[in-house]
């Protein structure tokens, strides 16, 4: 049986503790003590893993954005719906992860980004970096939406990522203050609608 | 002439203090001292006016939410363009403003909702609340820009409002990390050609 190793296990332990805290209190309103708390570690152990609380936070996002991205993309590519509709049936798979489990509802990108999004240069960059990534995906995701005549194709892949990137991230704020996946149903149908090419505007 | 008092004078100064300090450097991450120092009052005067650091948050988020509202909506009335067009321009004079005096770049409302959104009730109140007020705005302006035609009405207003204000919180947050204006520009762009009528999707 391929385990993780028990060192690998502990990290993405903290990791994840990370993910759960910042997303609930923000960066400044999460102390160490809460975290070491949270996952049952010793601060030495900590410090063996991370060498402060600012590259924590680096790679708490690093990671929280790999498991999001690849969760993004398996979803879609286990598909058998038209990309289009993949795209629509992914949102929804991540609403029913919400829903099971709220403490994954997660904005951890939009809360670190707003607070510490241009703090110091190595936030700025990780920051940065994860949005491209993402942006880079589902500007894929609409490359292959356009080239199978689902999406509309008057306006390039790229700029249609960059406006489902930016929406998506504002429907997780209204998430968190709306206490409700509302607002993540109301991104999947208005994309659905107002990406159909010409013609089928009504999504049939 | 009519000059606002000096009492009104002083709060509006601490309220604008902390529309920058905590755009800034989020709620946690902005102390009291600094406050203080940056608006030139006594302690004593600042407790005067806000009972409490939290009670003075959810007074900032209520002002600058007061001021962006005015704006946008002057903004549009004045505006002999159509609707959609006079809310495309709309969104330049912001950036224009937002180039001109960097300090303004303002991700307030995206930056407080994910640190604090859901902290306590009355940060989730008045967020709820000024999102909503704004939402109500826009889904007006909609309502006018499909009664006269110049964008689609496929969609009900709400749905296109709220879509709308998704996209902007997310090109704010992007702004603050690129430190640039471009993610409005391609919300203006992008929003202009996917809001347009059936048959007019060339934006013309």
């Amino acid at each position: 049986m391929n385990r993780p190793k028990r060192n690998e296990h502990n990290r993405e332990k903290i990791l994840q503790a990370g993910v759960e805290l910042f997303n609930k209190n923000g960066y400044h309103g999460t102390g160490l003590k809460q975290i070491l708390d949270a996952c049952q570690v010793p601060k030495g152990s900590f410090y063996n893993y991370f060498e402060s609380k600012e590259q924590f936070a680096v790679e708490v996002l690093a990671y929280h954005h790999q498991q999001e991205d690849e969760k993004w993309a398996s979803r879609i590519d286990e598909s058998e719906e038209n990309q289009l509709e993949a795209m629509r049936k992914a949102i929804y798979l991540f609403i029913k992860d919400y829903e099971t489990d709220p403490e994954t509802a997660c904005s951890l990108i939009p809360t670190l980004m707003g607070e510490i999004g241009n703090a110091t240069d190595s936030f700025r960059e990780i920051i940065r970096y994860s949005c491209e990534q993402i942006i880079d995906c589902i500007e894929e995701d609409f490359e292959k939406a356009q080239k199978t005549g689902c999406a509309r194709n008057d306006l390039p892949p790229r700029q249609l990522a960059k406006m489902f990137w930016d929406m998506w991230q504002g429907a997780l704020l209204r998430c968190k203050v709306e206490a409700s996946t509302q607002p993540l149903r109301d991104l999947a149908e208005t994309c659905y609608i107002l990406l159909q090419p010409p013609g089928r505007a009504d999504g049939k």
